[in-house]
């Protein structure tokens, strides 16, 4: 996930999730993974950004707000959402914001 | 910066910077720090959170557009955002989104 998302010219939605993960993997790298392939498939997705030093911050952005409750109550997703609040993350924020304009280099 | 920032209540605006960097520091990590520390003392200024790994992804948190657009146009930033653009950065995308939501654990 190295890379700058390629999404269209704005308005449109980013979901910013940050997270701080527990010790240790416990499935998380493999869960991690196929939430990336998933969705990807989603309708509505427009791309993901994504980078963990410390604080993990994955940023998805989104046609629009139905599009992202349709992902958030995707079945493996809800599991995986559960177990984050289980096991995986000791803490996290998501915030559902509109991308209003955006400039580039 | 590994903390998940600790955001008023809705709504308020993220500045999404995703970002690439080029080889070497070349000056970077001393600016980097030195803007971290000037942002803070920023009118509307609510929060950041930052990692890199691959994509470099800072969001800060602003009251509104208004402390936005006094933070780009802060005299000391415009010289690292000239820089950034000079030598820092082989490519990057700023987003500005309005948060309408959030939840957390």
């Amino acid at each position: 996930m190295s890379s700058i998302a390629n999404t269209p010219a704005s308005p449109y939605y980013a979901v910013i999730f940050t997270s701080l993960r527990t010790e240790g993997d416990d499935g998380y790298d493999a869960m991690s993974e196929r939430m990336m392939a998933l969705v990807a498939d989603q309708p509505g997705f427009l791309g993901v950004e994504s980078a963990r030093d410390g604080v993990g911050i994955t940023v998805s952005y989104w046609q629009d707000l139905e599009s992202i409750k349709q992902w958030k109550a995707q079945a493996e997703h809800l599991e995986a959402q559960a177990l984050g609040h289980q096991k995986w993350y000791s803490s996290f924020k998501t915030r559902i914001a509109k991308v209003e304009r955006e400039y580039e280099m």
